[in-house]
């Protein structure tokens, strides 16, 4: 019964997404967008930081998985979401959250079964793993997806654990 | 005399430098690098975080001025500057300082005289200004720097300041 955070970072919106490992599957709990407005720089870094402090006081995640970059569009892009991915990933370790990063392809593989599937499949299977009737934004739904495999790869890790029998083949089952 | 704060944030080094604005010029107070080892991304970001406060705790600046990025080599270091850039952001919106951001080229301006300085012409000068004796440590040298053309910045601003004066010409005056 481990709660498991994901977060989804950008310099606009970071989405961030909360879910339960029982054990036989993951339980939905909670996601949203932490918005960071047009202020300057660092009031935005800031509302990213405390926005993601705020989540894990407000529902005690011990875990964070947050997508790793491989390529971004350009630079300028990349300093931005950098910018952003610190502010995220700092507010983790302060909180004392183990961190892990995933590719954008680990993330697709554990929840839709291809590292090649679109934005849409994936929101897709984050509602029918997770038993959501609306669909969720966009951003939380790729934080709720990165919660799924962050999930399944510890599972995975844990020695004679139910979940490396349970989600054999690359892909979380329900 | 009020405390000034330079940041070069880097993934490997984060140079800082504190110098003090006695309205007459400014006199060095600190300066030096935060390392930030071989461990993870997210114990990395943490130690530039915690670094950047502890400076701010043990100094007591007010202000802080951190070089603008423009143009990074290339989108996966951007990202990494980035990151480092947004972990030093978030330590000194924290700290409630006041924080400004400033181009390269401001920064030669202010303190060399040209925005086309190299950065030994730079590392001269912040060592005449501040009345060096020995060279400092590259990072810790443009840190300094940044913070000096802050304090300049910020006098030019003050309305019949004595900066505005002393000044003249864009370049800061011993």
């Amino acid at each position: 019964m481990t709660l498991i955070l994901g977060i989804d970072p950008g310099s606009r919106i970071t989405g961030y997404g909360v879910v339960q490992d029982t054990g036989r599957g993951c339980v939905y709990v909670a996601s949203g967008c932490i918005r960071t407005g047009g202020g300057e720089l660092h009031e935005r870094l800031q509302i990213v930081y405390r926005g993601v402090r705020e989540v894990i006081q407000t529902y005690g995640p011990v875990t964070m998985g947050i997508e790793k970059v491989f390529m971004a569009r350009n630079a300028d892009s990349a300093l931005k979401l950098g910018q952003a991915r610190g502010a995220a990933i700092v507010a983790g370790a302060e909180e004392s959250l183990e961190i892990a990063e995933y590719s954008a392809t680990q993330i697709k593989q554990a929840v839709a079964g291809t590292g090649g599937a679109n934005k849409e499949q994936v929101m897709m299977m984050v509602m029918h793993l997770l038993k959501l009737t609306t669909k969720p934004q966009i951003d939380a739904s790729d934080a709720l997806a990165i919660a799924l495999c962050h999930a399944h790869t510890r599972s995975s890790l844990l020695p004679h654990g139910l979940g490396a029998v349970r989600r054999r083949g690359g892909r979380l089952r329900l």
